[in-house]
């Protein structure tokens, strides 16, 4: 048996394009209530209360919607160095870049879908100012006082035209270990949930409905309780945010969400809860076509724009 | 058998006095996340999102702390005739004012502690600006959006040096249900529980320490959970607020709590939960000093200051 | 202006029908976390932890489902005799029974739709035995430890063929107040949400989508947080207890619910929440087809069977 | 840079002695709300609805109380040889066990404080009999529905005379990592909080006020929500489980916390929340005397008991 991988720590950010950088904006500081760190450029850098590093979500202006890169820590210059072999080896590798607000250099791949991705070591911690100075210093940062106050970035859920090639890519050249996954009648493979930690759930590959390449399903923002999830709910609702997916559970990683559209349109949620990966030999869970098909955990029905809405829009 | 006396609804609002009146108001707005809703000479009038009149809060400028005064509104003009005839009767009338903003007439009358007290029925029902538009029109705002984002004005806890006297002009004159209440080994009664509606306690009288007149112990503002509570708590650590009595549970009451100094030194109380009384027959608990010793509900000792410190200060 | 009824107190108790007596116990007991306070003939009388009254379920097997009967809590024994001169008045009373477990003489008639209920003021409170006692003599019994524990019976919705006169029943001749309806787009009122006190709702009626009288829509029973709610979904979904409508916010009332249909076929919610009203001049909510259409309170589309199952079953 | 050590997947199974062992196990099943799952000897084996593994908690009867042992599941056979071999570099190895209930061939040791440990890594995983079989296979167990419900062991804190040895041998030798400290004045370490994975602690080690070696400060239990911890206050409360420390938050990995005794002395926590460590390069948060002097997170002061008092009792 060979030692498993364990290079990679999290991911550090992700880059979201907006078509309307000052509505979305508004919505990440106002509605999730999340802080502005740093601008630069068409970008907006933007933390959770509870981000370690000094931005977990980079707010770009583009001239369409979805994901710009994804940005994956590693647990040290060497684990970086061994992924970066592995990924240059792929085929995958794209190049060095010099490194961006808050961190240093970073090694630009895709993935077998096309999603870019980076991986870096070098990173600033943040150190907040006065004004957001916690009580307790084993804090980063004082909660928030704004919104849903979402307490950093959680887990990342791509479309894949090939969701099985993107996993394979994920276990077999970064790492990540497999909890879930949905095998359909015909054997496609339709969704597999990942992790580089105990967390159910990172790093999510979801079949494109259209068949289309790089695009996302979502960003998922924490907050520590469901309490806080269903106030988002209420926050959403008041704050004409379309909600998508009211507060419910998942059947899958037993996480606690509610889904909604920032104003240019990317799907975002919040969420909190889901199971914990202790077992060193969890096998993963193999669902088939007819247990997808009795909904999240209470049997909700999925709503249908969960399985083929997506950013950038398609046609 | 009388018909009990059901002429009061509810407090409509309390007034704060404080010497401190910017910082008081920086304190309502961001961390208890009211909203503004008028201003007038030195008072700036407070709503919590689910206050159904204009407002809950006049928070005054003043040359000391603790209560201006404390305003109930009557089920109608009849029961409003009925309680002013009573008060009357009692000797403890002052007189009628033309109004305030938000309310018509209101006659003014102290307890037998010496608060100011008024009485009033016409008043202004709260209709949202744009801004602050609910999505569903049963609710009178939107919900907050700051801070602990409190709901509404819940109860006010007044200090009294003969407890007794006060609990029985309730009883008597205004028709409050007496439903706690402690007296003490010597007989004296040293706290009394009372309310206009099943809610366990709208109105509080406790002893006061130092045997003054006319002092505050806390204005109560709801939240709709605990989880509220708890995150107010951290709200308050972060923002400086002085912590008192850190989150937990009556013993009297069963309310969930967290206690508070707003800047000027008032005591504030983050509350939710709480028994009802739904029995027409209610039998006062009449808890003795061993019994009180006991502390809160999971036996939390109380906080000394909480039996003796109130405003204005003493000495 | 009259001065309004107030001589109900509130539901004391309903009686359901269950043809599979030891599986709706069962459910009542190990899920629902009820006590079992009495037995008589083929009757269960079950109590959640807050009830003051002895029990507020009379679990009863009969040939079929639906409810037995509902009894309202009069304030005294001068409000009861009010009341049954206006019932009899109304020409829909029936006569005295003895009374039964826990409660004396009681007054059954008829609501308009042909339900049977009774209204009593003699009643037997509480006095929980030894291993139920509880440590704050303010509680009636200790807390619940299993299942979802609930803690009372919180509200009743009857179906009806005609809704309005039900509802002006209730307002008219038992003093109920009106806090919301729905009218549709034709004039037909199809629901109604009342209450004897500041909770949003204590007696619903909702229309019988088969136009057939007497039938029963859902009793209602409190925990005191949404957390126990969910938790309550993860009970059910695990002990097989068909969940209808998993847990989310109403739009009406604004309640937080979880329906779900014990053994026997009767719809059954575990609920919390919902807004108080402090207005006397409470102007009732009335909501158009269009608005209903809107789903709960998150947009979410209320379940079809919602609108169309009760019990006993039809056809 | 040397590569960090992970060969400690996770703390599996303590074992705590009682020398009340009916009561004590009253305790863990009713209001705790575990299942046994099996019995042998003297023992009996308990699980929360989440251990993935047959049992997390081992109750013994013996002549006094405090820790059996403590046992750690390893990632595999190669990294349950690895430490196997460096225990045994460290002087402190006892020698193989063949197993016991649920688990393979173990390596016992102790730490430098006399506890005893053991390392496993062949362990049988949990298959629910049909009466708890959960409703989705992504689970090891259906919900709990008595008690307090716990979901699994969740940490362990033992005292020890010399914290430094302990907390020294716990990262050299088992690869723990350290999060948070206490350093007094005087420059002994009085506290260490580790872990082997994103979780702020698994393992704790605090001062032993009496000096003696091999004591038990606690053992906790996890559940998913504040509110179920509050709600186990209310259970411990009416169940007479003596509450230490009420409900509230740790300035230290900031959990949420209720600390009371089981029958026979031996502290248990109920826990949840708690931060995540996804920083590869977190720096351990070093508290001073001063700091600690603050209290938990909302500056409640710590109960003087939970400095001193452990199992087996002292003197």
């Amino acid at each position: 048996m060979t030692e498993p991988i364990r290079d990679i720590a999290r991911i550090g950010h992700a880059e979201l394009l907006t078509t309307e950088p000052e509505r979305s904006l508004a919505f990440f500081t106002d509605v999730m209530g999340m802080e502005i760190e740093s601008r630069a450029g068409q970008s907006v850098f933007l933390r959770g209360s509870a981000d370690y590093l000094r931005y977990s979500l980079k707010l770009t202006e583009g001239p369409t919607t979805g994901l710009g890169h994804m940005a994956l820590r590693a647990w040290s210059q060497e684990a970086l160095e061994r992924r970066v072999r592995a990924i240059d080896e792929s085929g995958l590798g794209i190049g060095w870049i010099d490194g961006d607000v808050g961190h240093g250099a970073a090694y630009r791949f895709t993935d077998p879908d096309g999603h870019e991705l980076e991986v870096f070591y070098e990173a600033e911690r943040y150190v907040a100012p006065e004004h957001l100075r916690p009580a307790w210093r084993n804090q980063p940062q004082r909660v928030g006082n704004r919104g849903a106050a979402v307490r950093r970035l959680d887990h990342v859920n791509l479309l894949a035209a090939d969701v099985a090639a993107c996993r394979e890519f994920s276990q077999r050249v970064l790492g990540y270990r497999l909890h879930e996954m949905v095998r359909l009648d015909d054997g496609t493979e339709s969704g597999a949930w990942m992790s580089a930690s105990i967390a159910a759930h990172e790093l999510i590959y979801t079949s494109d409905a259209y068949g289309v390449r790089g695009r996302l399903h979502h960003l998922a923002f924490w907050v520590d309780t469901r309490e806080e999830v269903l106030r988002a709910a209420d926050l959403f609702l008041d704050n004409d945010v379309h909600i998508e997916f009211a507060p419910s559970k998942h059947a899958i990683a037993q996480g606690f969400f509610l889904y909604g559209y920032e104003p240019a349109g990317n799907r975002v949620e919040v969420t909190t809860g889901g199971y914990f990966v202790f077992d060193p030999d969890f096998e993963p869970v193999v669902w088939t076509q007819a247990e997808r098909a009795r909904g999240q955990a209470w049997y909700v029905p999925t709503v249908s724009t969960f399985h083929t809405y997506g950013t950038p829009p398609v046609g």
